[in-house]
This record gives structure tokens, sequence and C-alpha cells, in this order.
């Protein structure tokens, strides 16, 4: 079982990884080797199964080519840049995120006979506003930034690919990854993991928006979880249509600081300055707030049922389990 | 007021260059000129404004930047290779499909304050089974060929590039066109004009699926009419959902030779035979057979609501009004 992960220095590349060299093997297969790259080379530390690291332009269709020429089993395909910075470089975004993406495609489609199984990172960024009460699985892809619609046309080859034979994929649309590690960010949504991991930390924090705004969420724990079930499944089980909303969690800002309360305490809850941001409100407007994420759960797709629980994991994880 | 088509000799193209040389004016303004691209000559005679006709390859950017150069103010993309093509040929639909498209874009973005209206032909094959009995406005993309896979990029590049305002853009996804003039073809589809157009014409035609087979259709008449209401339309007014379902008529084969019936007698239905093709009967399987096409009948785009208006049409088009 050889390995390739693309975007391997992002949270959810590292997680991934750290992840699997903890358990060792992937689809009933002891890992081999596993070949780590992003942008900026990652680190990893290893006692079992060799880890290549390199970095690169995903861009770049010979540093693909060369990547995929291993003929690595399992692809997990998490490289792109985030959503603020596609829509402030819409030439970069369209480069990395669907150039990227078609080379990696590109390069699998080349060699005949070769179809690994292709785990590709989606987003909830596919949709667009206006929407229902609850998206469901059939509704309608609506990108109303350039990361979504870059998003939208890797799910669209990739299911033609798959259909074609020529690999063989998933395409998971994550929810919002909370809580975030490492320090706050400018993205939009980096307040949803600020308003949490700053308090815990002894620190303040910004909340930008009303406490009644609901958003689709999943832990850093959940992300890795998809990441190895897209791996394993079968895909015949999934059939034709090979890109899966991921199960989260519809939660109030409310709701999360109430529970932010019931783990930490009032003076935790007290670190959080609302602080209106209009820019950040109008952008937050046009996400998604809420999934009935019904063929990703009946596929054993599990993310958390409490924020508790999301705030729990943070603990365990980056906390040492205690705060 | 200039106009480029792209795939001015199909049949959608060519109807449409000769309505505009009829009505010799779009969007309110006197036509100066028209550019007909196809990967064949087309031909046209207009007394009215001069038209330029030339050939090539819409997968060769230089040859569709050279046409956009000219800065055309609507510009029609009809230039597709067909579903049956696209499948047989896998390197061919996404260089034609997906490239041509491309190229178009990229060659309009490349041009500061330039945002030609572009109305672009999209297709129901956007869609794949399984559906619900009607298929809303808000339903996902699932195509089942490359062709609507190609299709659907389109619609996602067409959305996302008016949106950041590089172009003013209109995807049409437009029904199975009925009745097509000229002779039977190969495409799957074929058979829908076939059952028509020959028993009119005193020749037999081969049914090669049962008769309560359903599928959405509209006359070559309507085509054009959707592609002038997509040319003139008020962008404001379709918002950022860009890419509209076509109005149609759900119909079954028994229903239309009925309608056959109506028309020319019972002689002409004599002239079907009835052949089944297991390969057409699992490829129609998987096709849409009914829309509720609510957004583009609010936004004034206009059908056939019964299959004698379409075999009149036909009659009216191609036949010198008489049979």
């Amino acid at each position: 079982m050889k390995i390739l992960v693309l975007g391997a220095a992002g949270m959810v590349g590292r997680k991934l990884i750290e992840h699997l060299i903890s358990i060792g093997s992937l689809r009933g297969e002891k890992i081999t080797g596993l070949h780590a790259f992003d942008v900026v080379e990652p680190a990893f530390e290893s006692d079992g199964f060799p880890i290549t690291v390199s970095h690169g332009d995903v861009a770049d269709k010979a540093t693909v080519d060369g990547m995929v020429s291993a003929k690595p089993d399992v692809i997990f395909h998490l490289a792109a840049i985030v959503s603020g910075e596609a829509e402030a470089d819409f030439d970069k975004g369209y480069r990395i995120n669907q150039g990227g993406t078609q080379n990696l495609f590109d390069a699998v489609v080349a060699r005949e006979g070769y179809t690994p199984r292709v785990v590709y990172a989606s987003s909830i960024a596919v949709f667009g506003a206006p929407f229902p009460e609850a998206i469901q699985d059939d509704f309608h892809l609506t990108p109303l930034t350039s990361y979504g619609t870059q998003k939208a046309i890797g799910e669209l080859l990739l299911a033609d690919l798959t259909r074609k034979g020529h690999l063989d994929g998933v395409g998971l649309r994550l929810p919002t990854i909370v809580v975030r590690p490492g320090k706050p960010n400018l993205a939009a949504s980096g307040f949803f993991s600020n308003i949490i991991r700053e308090p815990l930390a002894g620190k303040r924090a910004v909340l930008p928006v009303s406490k009644d705004v609901m958003h689709w969420m999943a832990s850093p724990r959940s992300a890795v979880g998809f990441c190895v079930r897209a791996a394993e499944i079968d895909g015949t089980e999934i059939g034709p249509r090979r890109n899966l909303t991921m199960p989260g969690l519809a939660i109030t800002v409310g709701e999360m600081i109430e529970a932010l309360g019931r783990v930490a305490g009032a003076e935790a809850v007290a670190r959080i300055d609302e602080v209106r941001d209009d820019t950040i409100v109008s952008i937050v407007d046009n996400w998604p707030r809420k999934f009935h994420a019904a063929r990703a759960q009946s596929l054993g797709f599990v993310a958390e049922s409490s924020f508790d629980e999301i705030i729990q994991a943070h603990i365990e994880d980056e906390l040492g389990g205690s705060i």
C-alpha cells in the first residue's frame, strides 16, 4: 500500500498522515511508503513505513506527473489555495485549484490500467445561497465563489473519470473544520475556531457575527475519519454519484458558546468580544447552514453529534487532554 | 451590434443565423456584422448586414482569440461535438467541448473592460438518472456522459466569470430538438426526429424503443427563440444562477405518434417500424424525461405546448407549409 498526499502540510493533510503513521495500514494492507507533498516541504517522523517529503507547485504538470509515476495505490488530493485567496487572485485560484486537479487527473489517465483510489477534498462552498432550510443530497451546485467553482469542476471530472474507469474517485464536501489548531488567521471562517480555541488558551477572541448565525461544522478528527473512510469504502457501494456531502453538526454560534461555557466555564466565555464586522457578516450570509447528509451517513461517514464533543476532541488532540 | 456564432454550421446555429438575417437587429440594435464560424465553413446569404464566414478548430486558442479580438457584443457559443462522439473519443470530447469553451472564456477574460453577452448552449445531458418524476430547477448536476460533464463544467465557469464581471453569460440547457431536418443520423436520440420526419416525407422509419418512453423536447424554432431571448434578457433579472433549464414538452413516443396521425393520417403512422434496439433502450433509460422549468418560463423562455405544434412548425419551416 503506497500512498500519495497532495497538500500534506495543511491542517487536514498533516493530521491524516499522523493518523496513518499511527495505524500503519489502509484498506487492510500494510502501508509500505507515503509521499507527502505540499508547496512548503512538510516534516513527519515515522518509525514505521518510510515517508518521502517534497515540495513544489501542483500547477506544474511535470511535478505532479513525476509523483504519480510511482503509481500510488491511494492518492489524497487535499492541495488547494483557500477561498479568500482564490477570490482575491483569480488567475492563481484557477491555476492551482482547477489546474492542479487537472494535472493530477491527467497524470492518472495517462497511465493505462492504473486506477488508484483518489480521495478528493471538495467543500460545501460548491453550494451558494439561497438555500432551503436543510440542503438535501440532490441540491444543485451553485457556487458563489471561484473556489467553490473550482472545487465543483474537480467533482465533475472525478465522477466522469471514475465512470470511464480511468480512476476510482471519492469526493468529500468537507464542512468547516472546527476547532482549527494554531494561530487565528484571516479566513472569513476563522472566527468559528477562534472563539473556542483562544478562550480555552486563556486568550481573547473576536466574534464578528451575531449569535444566531448557524453553520455546518465537524472536527479535524472527523475530517481525518472522512478521508480514511473514503480511501477504504467499496466504490460500487457509492455508485456513480461519487461526490458526497460529509456529515456535520448544524449549530449556531450561540450554541457553540454555550458548549464552551459547559466545558470551560463562564470565564472562558467572557473572553469573547462581540465586534461586528459587516464584511464577514455578508460573506457568511451566503454560506450553507445545514445539510441533510443522508448518503454519506448511510455509507459510514461519521461526524460529531454535539459541539461538546468537538471541543473535547480539541482538548484531547491539541491541549494534552486538559485545560 | 456585432455578433459571433461558434458552431454556425450546426442545425441550431444555421437556423439562428437565418433568423437574425430576417430580423436584422438584436437587443434593440441594428446588426452591423456577424461572424459565422464552424469546423466546416458555413454558407449564408444576407442582403442586410455583412456576414463573415470562417472555419477552424475551437480547441485552437489562437483561432478563438482572433475572433474575439473583434469584440463582438453578443457571442453564441453553440460549438460542440455530440454526446456519442464525446463518449467514443474521450480526448477529443474534452479537447473540443471543455477546451473550446475554455478558449472562448479565456479570450474574453483577457480583454479588460469587455463583457459581452455570451449565450452558451448547454444540455439536459448535465443531468443523469435516477431522477424524480419531474426534475426541478434546483436538481443537482449528475452527468452520466463525458459530454454532459463537459457541458456542466462550462456552466460553472460561465456563472463564475459572470459573477466576477468578466463576461455576461446565459447558459441554456436545451431539450432534445425535434423534428431535426435532414437525413436520419446515428445519434441515439435520432429516432425521436426520424419517426416524424421520415413518414411525413413518405419514407419508412425505425422506432427502437417502446412507446411508453417519455422525453423532453422542443422544436428547432423554439431553440432559436431560446437563443434570441438569452441574448436579449436583462442579466440582473436572472441573478447569479445563470444556467437555465429550457422549457419543453414532456411527451411519450406513443403520444408523438398519435399527433403524427392527427396531422398526417394513419398511412404516415403505418410507415413506422417497431424494431427494438437494446443498446438505444439502455441509453435512453438514463435520459431525463420531464422537467419543471419554472425559472426559464418565468424569465420569458417559451416552448411548444403540444406535439401537434412541433409537427406543424416542421411542416412550415422545412416542407414549405404542406405535406
